[in-house]
């Protein structure tokens, strides 16, 4: 019997506790938390805030109760304070426990922007279950949100706040939105946010917020920017990005990697022996870049949470985590926006560092033969390397079911690094309501091809 | 200055005479068709009838005008009547025409199954435009429609005839429908028509016509068939399959392959220098088996179409087409059914001819969140040959979006022979309403490793 202890109880902790259970039920499993919630589906809050999820119970796929069924302990509410790696030993409120392996699935923390009064009332973050419940509420009184930052939350919760009827303000320091995309793309899902949207949201780019005016209760106000714009509304969301949470495992001599999460081999092994990291403190590496990376999706953490299980409690079986594309996917009312791999600008940074020629290829098409009635053009972009012909990325905006089709077939044209001649006459099916005779894959293919002549 | 002649107006012979031109404006391109229209969309038929594409003409890519304004002369209602390789040269209506490259697109024959009094009035098939509206306009007076034959054309027109309120009878040869499915998958489409359909459509398994009774107008009556059962309906429409048109390319010494169609190789090339095949007439290989195959779908044919134009006349950057998966995909209602590579049952069939060892994993999840609203349970099943851990095949049913959202995903997956490892931790995108945190597609290939070490 082994002892196996999980740290974090999100997406990559419970499925790192429950494969480790299967994998050997004579195993003692024990989950700690600092929360009281474990199990739940982040991505599924934009959603319950919407009010298309009627009740906020049904994100949360397992209790700490459905664990213990299984033979796990759980326990909420515990907070790892110390990690004594070299006696196999952590310290939870303030008990010292001993394990025979560790998995360190610490997760992420909101990253709070520097801005005068950022403690004030009514200023959320979006992270947990109960987080969401408030913001429901106050979306539910208000008639006026200001979210700063423009990601894919900021993206989904604008969704959720113009359909109850509320003016959005979204407050993105940058030039465009979603910067995993290109300009041209962002432009596009700006586009696709003022169509829907109407007069109820207004995006203000290149512009930073320095100060929350509050009143006499500490309520949140306005806010100021740095043009000196003062801007009202009845309470504000963070949507700033999050990092690592790995402050405890780096003072424990846990090594962190270039992006600041922590450093794991392909078994999800850390530099100490018996200790793993998975999920969103855990460190990635991009299959296409063969560089270290950083995303925090559940998807992921998932995986990882699965492939650490295995080689805790099977070294005799291992089981590698190959890396990760940068796939991602939101839907924005009927529309979809996703990507997966390099955009061009992210490809022709790289060209300084390693040896890429990037090219690219937007194809506009009718997302159905042209003929069917509801059909709508949508935005396909493949990038690819001019040298090797090796596909690097894709992405496309346009409206549901069209795009998803497209970039998670991209996917596995990455997964296994093929070139625009190995996708030139990709037997793809086709029927008039799903595409044109021509797939816009193909079709851009055909372009990178004559530009890789060039 | 050569002079390049495309036989046939479909999506095969249409492609390749305008890519023809436009790789070289200074070509003589002449494209003799047997028909008075040329480059329409027969897969658009079945929307036509049903009436969601309102006009007919709105299938017709491009008319004979289009292509004479870009140069290229369109003969219609011009018979072929004889090749005479030897001498370059094909009789049409009786003339003698002299050519540097042939490209021959002749298409398919629709197979007529042999039933007394075949030739009755009020039988269809359904390959030209003309035969649409003639199909609709008779549906249109119609209560009862007999379909013979239980492929993809029959499920699109049986939605068609169920949308306008007829009552609706297929009779089936085979045990089950849709024979490129496994008979799981098949009963899972049979379901599918009996919940759209309700009372309104009933299959006959099984089943053969011997005979159609008529009255004397030759009109068609009712069918009799190989159990003595006596059917009436207002019309029949036959959708029994179709053959490659070869005769007359066989009669002049052009190689036929082991399917029947036109022997061709990577370039599309005859046994015949300077004459090429293309589409419906042509052969077929399987990339997945390595065997010669046959199937006649539309986005081949432009693939094929495209390739022949750029051997014929660019013989100095030659370009070759790799073979097919044999993908498809169709609506019914609110479903879509899509299949890529091979079968459980079709792998078996092969494992007694090649060294294959097939197995299977379904299955049944939601299309998305399971929290999210209209979450619906679609299956999906993977085929793979356990000792190479290959990924053969693919099928899916379930709602609009969902399927070729995989379906598509596998065919790249079979594109590039990916294993069952390698797809294990395949980076797909997910947000709720596309998916849940673990792809379905992930689940079937964890299945089948599983499967793989028993």
């Amino acid at each position: 019997m082994k002892k196996i202890i999980v740290i974090g109880g999100g997406a990559a902790g419970a499925k790192a506790a429950s494969k480790a259970k299967r994998l050997n039920p004579d195993n003692l499993i024990e989950l700690y938390t600092n929360e009281d919630i474990i199990a739940f589906s982040l991505c599924g809050l934009p959603y319950y805030i919407e009010g298309s999820v009627s009740d906020v119970n049904k994100l949360i796929v397992r209790t700490p109760e459905d664990f213990k069924k299984n033979g796990i302990n759980v326990f909420t509410n515990h907070t790892l304070e110390k990690i004594i790696p070299e006696e196999n030993c952590v310290i939870i409120n303030n008990n010292h426990i001993f394990y025979d392996q560790l998995i360190l699935a610490l997760g992420a923390k909101v990253h709070i922007p520097k801005i005068k009064n950022i403690k004030a009332n009514n200023v959320y973050t979006l992270r947990s279950i109960a987080s969401g419940v408030e913001i429901r509420n106050k979306m539910l009184k208000s008639k006026k949100v200001l979210i700063i930052g423009g990601g894919y939350i900021s993206i989904e919760l604008t969704e959720a706040f113009i359909k109850n009827g509320l003016e959005v303000v979204i407050i993105e320091k940058n030039e465009h939105l979603a910067s995993d995309f290109d300009y041209d793309f962002a432009d596009r899902i700006h586009k696709i946010i003022m169509e829907k949207s109407g007069q109820n949201c207004q995006i203000l780019y290149s512009t930073q917020v320095v100060e929350f005016k509050k009143d006499e209760n500490n309520n949140f106000i306005s806010a100021i920017t740095d043009k000196n714009e003062e801007i009202e509304a009845d309470f504000v969301v963070l949507s700033t990005g999050a990092y690592p949470n790995v402050a405890i495992a780096a003072s424990a001599g846990i090594h962190l990697g270039l992006s600041g999460a922590i450093k794991v081999d392909n078994r999800m092994r850390t530099n100490f022996n018996h200790i793993f990291a998975v999920g969103d403190c855990a460190e990635k590496y991009c299959k296409i870049t063969r560089q270290a990376d950083y995303i925090g999706l559940g998807t992921i953490a998932n995986k990882e949470g699965r492939v650490a299980a295995i080689n805790a409690v099977r070294p005799d079986i291992p089981e590698s985590f190959d890396g990760i594309l940068g796939s991602t996917i939101t839907r924005f009312f009927d529309y979809t926006i996703s990507k997966t791999g390099l955009s061009y600008k992210k490809a022709e940074q790289l060209s300084n560092i390693i040896d890429l020629e990037p090219i690219e290829a937007t194809v506009l098409k009718s997302d159905r033969a042209s003929y069917m009635p509801n059909a709508s053009e949508f935005a396909i972009k493949l990038t690819a390397d001019k040298r090797s012909g090796e596909i690097l990325g894709g992405q496309a905006i346009g409206k549901i079911g069209t795009v998803a089709q497209r970039i998670n077939t991209i996917t596995s044209i990455l997964q296994s690094r093929q070139t625009i001649e190995d996708i030139l006459h990709l037997d793809l099916p086709y029927a008039p309501p799903f595409s044109g005779s021509i797939d816009p894959i193909l079709t851009a293919a055909y372009k990178l091809k004559e530009l890789s002549k060039k």
